[in-house]
């Protein structure tokens, strides 16, 4: 886990709008602390998918998540759409360490930010193997 | 229940986009049924919120769910937007029963369609009520 | 659609404890609408992954839901645990209506009830296909 | 964030059993990496539910999750019963670190394990408070 906290729009290099539902909303009001990581991984999956061949349904090899975090700076709410920020922190041969920011409309500040990691791993032999190359360079273009 | 169906967006009052979910997607890769009735309920909850005074964390007059139904056509998958269009099927003294389609980015026919119905309640008394003059008028211009 | 209201506890055949879950509830405290629909498949696929060899990973033949419907009639609240009831109501060639009632603890009324459909699709093909044989002996088993 | 691994049975005080949904198995047949957290704060939440005066709906101070972490280990998939154990890492004047890990049945090495810390707020004021005196009580007997 890496300390260092993405807190701006700037610190990001891609970004993606998702539309907060009435069920994300818990009994304060508020989005639940659960609901940010959907975002997450809404995110990634869309760069992932959009930008390399990788198919989750059938693709050989896959990114199973095998850490991710979330630090809650303020609240959000539904109805209204929200903007994720992603960034890739660290990346290693294996495994890939994104970064996440959930952003209000129009602000600058993060509402939260986190880390989420995949590793990626030959699904029949369930045996760890090096980020396939397409998916490495994609990775690369959004390397912080 | 009514039976009539509402299987093109002509049949719809108003729309809301909704971005799908790396979770909606169930094993077989389409997104899973129970979602829908998400949608279901972000958008009408949206119509409200927007279009009247209700506020559901202090209302003392909120709409219960009393049924809801949805029939499924055919599949739609994460990553893309959908729209969710929604009417006034049936406005009774103190419930209203909305019709609701999903339809694919650009498509005409819907996915998906359904019913959802709100109930309107006293919430300390938890006794049922007329449904208040501003939501009654909120809701007629959504009236099939 | 069928009409008939299945209330009791002996309208069922087979029951399934499910724990609530603190993001079960909603705004108003209570277990929000969309959730029952995931008791129902919960149940549902429990009795299907227990009693036949369907494996909804790789089977070629699969249910998929094509009309789902839920009832509330009282609110059931995070934390405990609720029992599902199902029991097949109609038995067709190639699909299958299933009843469920979501029960409170120790009470022999629902709290809510509905029905789900299941309609056998060849997979690869995407073709409807009878239910079968070893997966229509078992619904048969709690055929109403 | 506590870089301690709390990887066995023993390593928590007090457990709680929660049935798997359908819905929690993702497209690769694995429960979701977000799903986690949702047994996370299910278990936490009945803990203070059941031991403490704390009311999610009308409490004036409140927890809210300001940080949360999951570090997954092995596949866990639906059906099945899982056990989650919690255990107080943590102490503080106004927040308090829990240590959560999920088991398979049986097992005795965590599936998964991560934290979730709750800081207390005055809910009008939206103020950071001490940990309430009835809180903090029961918070000291899962004390590590």
């Amino acid at each position: 886990m890496s300390e260092e906290k993405l807190l701006n729009r700037s610190d990001y290099k891609c970004f993606y709008s998702i539309s907060t539902r009435w069920t994300d909303n818990d009994i304060y009001g508020h989005i639940n602390n659960i609901t940010y990581y959907s975002y997450f991984d809404t995110a990634i999956n869309q760069y992932l998918i959009e930008n390399t061949s990788l198919n989750m349904k059938d693709s050989p090899i896959v990114g199973y998540v095998v850490h991710s975090n979330c630090n809650y700076l303020s609240g959000i709410s539904y109805p209204g759409i929200i903007d994720v920020g992603i960034v890739v922190k660290k990346l290693g041969t294996t495994s890939v360490t994104y970064g996440i920011g959930v952003f209000k409309d129009r602000e600058n500040r993060a509402s939260a930010y986190g880390e989420f990691v995949h590793s990626f791993v030959n699904r029949s032999k369930k045996k760890s193997v090096p980020i396939p190359d397409n998916i490495l360079k994609s990775l690369k273009q959004i390397l912080k």
